[in-house]
């Protein structure tokens, strides 16, 4: 069986080049450098005009927990085979970085840092594999729910897709990524437990099967339970579940409270439309009908143009997977390194593909509101010593088409990043979930409606002051004057 | 923060509603009936020929540990709200069946049982969504990485997704099963740990940018580690970075182990000639180039089409996702149950799609192997009571298509099924995973090329019994009949 390691710790959680760069820092000297890391994304995922993040709660206990364990230390020395002094220097390491992040259900869009660590070197790098497998999921998971949910509009939405789920952490951290989003709760129970959620579900097939008869299975189930919805796909949807289903409902009248009936196959237009005749036909009005199968927001859109009746969505795979884009694809990138004589200096890395450069420096990141209407005007990046809110006037400009620009007044500029981590200890309290998912709710409403559909939105403003640009160009210059010497110097050899 | 539980344990990583069949089982008296339940998938994954399993040693763990903790019971009782009677009852529960499994690394198609859980019913039921939960990621991901082995032939393939994986469990897990598939190493230093796996790794792009040199950094590398895979691309692939390479080989001699660059964006096709005509030119005809940068099945054939020179390949969200299919769609269904009287009675679940049809009884499973050529002939699923040995000739017939069908004689028929749990007793020991991986390789020698091409493969046979299809064609017939007597008794009140 797999080795079994009672302080298994998640410090080793990261891929083995963090820790030979730490090596080599250590080694050289400029382990301890601050530095300072952006974690963002570039595109914004399935389309969508917005994200969700989600995942600063994981992270704070990540950074919180960071220490290599005993059976860690003895793995890198005795099975990887780093060097003794190296060894000693790792056991005795932590986290004593600050952090700034967003917080749990804020909207996020691309090119923006969604969070900021600074950090000694070493301790800046050896986190960064860890905190993307964090972010990248949960707010992958909390946007894809910000869409279906907004499919679904007043219609409740339940997370079924745990049998499905890459894995059991993708299970439980997915399906609260996806209550961030949105959704109303889940089937996992163990989720449940663990982050207080609301957890629903009812019976399978298989109880069906046991009792080889659906009228059988569902007094069986009513025995026992007062909330009732009865699967009806089992045998014959409209032959046999349904008219057993409003039979029990009959029969037992008060004695349950007879919510509805789920359909998890077959012609779900037709069938909801002709069960709910049935049920309308039999006195139950108000039984709701539940529908799922393999659901997501575009065949939720389809379902809703053909008028089907459709009361609750359950949504397995196509959720806790993201199905259709199942990668966020966020980075973490250096942009400023303290220097020999203790001065900070911003890095860039370059690339053939412009989206694809860096912007260096230490920055922050404002929303800016108009104060008239209450809408989010765009986004706003400016280095760490600009302050937005003392200006009249600010000019928004295409971080790549710059020469799309506007000018905005009369806003507020919200600052978007809560310093999280102070001196290597957490200083931010998570709230519920539920909070989370009303933070979400409610900064929706700050974006126009343009911004939110789930075809083709319009793009949102996400834009650098001048003195960030100023700065970035700045940056392109100096590493393309680098670039030239060493070509020259070394090239011909 | 997330509540934490020291007992935390996985028994309640389930739907809810599976706790509420128990509930009524229990109630009902009828939980401890014997039931005879199969996972298996219905559809091959990434249009490939063929599936690779992986998972049984993490369910068989998860079986061994399966029991309701005390915060879990707390849980269950006080938030959920179960009845007493009920959560004492729980209090006691663990697994106590028999589990018939393939083992790791068996190649593996649709619609044949992989694992047969032969239990008392509220136990099988209880279990199901945790075993779907780690069989569909895990098969899916060693299938994708066969499939991605499979284009590479001999060159070395590396799993790097850790950052883009679902969650941590993903990156551990997927990583398992990418090397089981055929992937060479992992960058995931605690999946090397936990699983024994070849781990590597060398440095990313911010030591560059830490540096502000290709040069330096390289330098600063290579002070402290022998091997030396220098990533080229942070600020000009072929003016900066393969040079400095260059450069710091020559410097350096034989103090270190220049084993080779590595690209990881821009025209990998046109960079990797470029760079191996400059490394050949100043004398390392021997130095590797390892490329990354979203890659996947597809690129790399294109890769290849276009001459491009590699020599390992890093794949990171691609394999580790499944990008193009992030869901294997395995279900868990009842085919058998005791009666009244202790008789097992098979069970059917009907649906409008022919191929959703569950097939009724206790069954096993072979592999038909031509004794002649030693390749396998088809799949060949029979009732428990069967021994297609002992026939001189089988009547192989597709199952959906039932009129294509041809006569093998002259056949090994290999039992695929090995028991690995007896009364809730873990009997069969994991090998390692470099062996699963061994044994997924000689399977797939079992294969025709024309099963196993990634493009367009020829469909293999997965067959039933004359007997098995006789069953099966009964129990609809009983099910028909029933739902008309249901349809005729309630319909119509």
């Amino acid at each position: 069986m797999t080795k079994v390691y009672p302080d298994d710790s998640l410090a080793l959680h990261t891929d083995l080049y963090q820790i030979n760069m730490a090596e080599s820092y250590w080694a050289d000297g400029i382990h301890n450098r601050k530095s300072v890391f952006e974690l963002y994304f570039r595109k914004l995922p399935f389309g969508n005009g917005y994200a969700v993040f989600a995942g600063l709660e994981r992270m704070l206990e990540y950074l919180r927990d960071f220490k290599f364990s005993d059976s860690d230390i003895a793995y890198l020395r005795d099975e990887v085979g780093y060097k003794e002094d190296f060894i000693a220097y790792l056991k005795d390491l932590r986290f004593t970085g600050d952090v700034y992040s967003m917080i749990e259900g804020e909207t996020v869009f691309g090119n923006e840092p969604i969070v900021r660590i600074e950090a000694p070197l070493v301790e800046a790098q050896l986190v960064e594999t860890a905190l993307l497998n964090i972010v990248n999921y949960q707010t992958l998971i909390a946007t894809k729910a910000s869409r279906i949910k907004h499919v679904a509009e007043n219609e409740s939405v339940m997370e079924f897709g745990t049998r499905r789920a890459q894995e059991m952490d993708a299970a439980i951290w997915g399906t609260r990524a996806a209550i961030i989003g949105g959704f109303a709760s889940t089937s996992n129970v163990r989720a449940g437990k663990l982050f207080n959620l609301p957890i629903s579900g009812t019976h399978a097939h298989s109880l069906v099967q046991a009792y080889h008869s659906d009228y059988e299975a569902f007094h069986a189930y009513a025995r026992r339970h007062k909330d009732c919805v009865f699967l009806v796909d089992t045998f014959d949807t409209l032959k046999s579940g349904v008219p057993s289903a409003i039979q029990v409902a009959k029969e037992l009248g008060d004695k349950i409270n007879f919510v509805g009936i789920r359909l998890d196959s077959g012609d779900i237009a037709f069938l909801s439309k002709a069960a709910r005749k049935m049920l309308d036909d039999a006195g139950f009005p108000d039984a709701k009908i539940v529908v799922s199968n393999d659901l997501d927001e575009y065949t939720m859109l389809n379902l809703k143009a053909q008028d089907a009746r459709v009361d609750m969505w359950g949504i397995g795979t196509k959720i806790i997977t993201a199905y259709d884009q199942p990668a966020l694809g966020a980075v973490y990138k250096i942009v400023s390194i303290e220097d020999v004589e203790g001065d900070m200096v911003d890095t860039i890395k370059i690339s053939a593909n412009a989206e694809k450069v860096t912007t260096p420096g230490r920055k922050k990141l404002y929303r800016i509101i108009d104060r008239e209407n209450g809408k989010a005007e765009g986004d706003y990046i400016t280095m760490y010593d600009e302050d937005p809110q003392s200006e009249e006037k600010i000019k928004m400009f295409h971080p790549v088409h710059t020469f799309i620009s506007k000018f905005v007044t009369n806003f507020e500029a919200k600052n978007l990043h809560e310093k999280v981590v102070e001196n290597g200890q957490v200083i931010y309290t998570s709230p519920a979930v539920s909070e989370m998912a009303q933070y979400a709710k409610d900064n929706l409403a700050l974006l126009w409606d343009e911004y939110k559909r789930s075809l083709n939105p319009e793009e949102y403003p996400v834009d650098l002051s001048q003195k960030c640009w100023n700065n970035k160009m700045r940056n392109i210059a100096e590493v393309q004057e680098m670039v030239a010497k060493v070509s020259e110097g070394l090239g011909g050899k």
